[in-house]
């Protein structure tokens, strides 16, 4: 296998909240996309998802708080917890998930991203 | 939970070959390492190994050649492949693995830290 470079890798998408896979460990995928404006309120059943963010900030909106991330910092959203990030500018992430983790979790609608899309 | 930010947790150790966990993600942990010098020769039977590369470069030399990691890189270590990291100077590095691996894989000895540190 080759080694991955992120800035590259995400020099080669625009759109989004449509992650891409840029590597396999085991049987969960790295993932990078680009996000701007509001996501969907939407929870991951069956497992933990892990943000770190690359460039820019974001935010993700719990029921009961407000979490914001800045470069270089990460953080793990616990399976089953709804939760719904947002983005003012435009914000560069790498997600850590199991494969087959549909974006929008139990929330299926118009940001449903196709999935294992590899860049 | 709280958010993690991967250099204040970088600034509160200095050993190197000693990985100190920061997060977990189901049965999965994140971990920072400082690395400098040589490690020894390993692989890990049961699992991928991913590094990550948040300062600094790295080297990692498996028997047929040699991957060099910089700043914003990452490799995924296959199951079983033998490999030695290296640096000529301090990088440091964000590990992901399955909770439980051992940082010398096969090969217990000196190198071997202390496993499930936090920091």
């Amino acid at each position: 296998m080759e080694k991955i470079n992120l800035k590259d890798k995400l020099s080669k998408f625009s759109d989004h909240w449509s992650p891409k896979v840029i590597a396999e460990m085991n049987d969960y995928q790295f993932k990078l996309v680009k996000i701007k404006g509001d996501f969907v309120w939407h929870n991951h059943e069956d497992t933990d998802e892990v943000f770190i963010v690359i460039e820019g900030s974001m935010k993700i909106k719990f029921e009961d708080r407000v979490v914001e991330l800045d470069e270089g910092e990460m953080y793990v959203v616990a399976k089953g917890v709804e939760h719904k990030p947002f983005a003012e500018n435009e914000c560069k992430v790498l997600l850590v998930e199991p494969r087959g983790v549909v974006n929008t979790g139990d929330t299926e609608g118009e940001l449903t991203a196709s999935n294992d899309v590899w860049i």
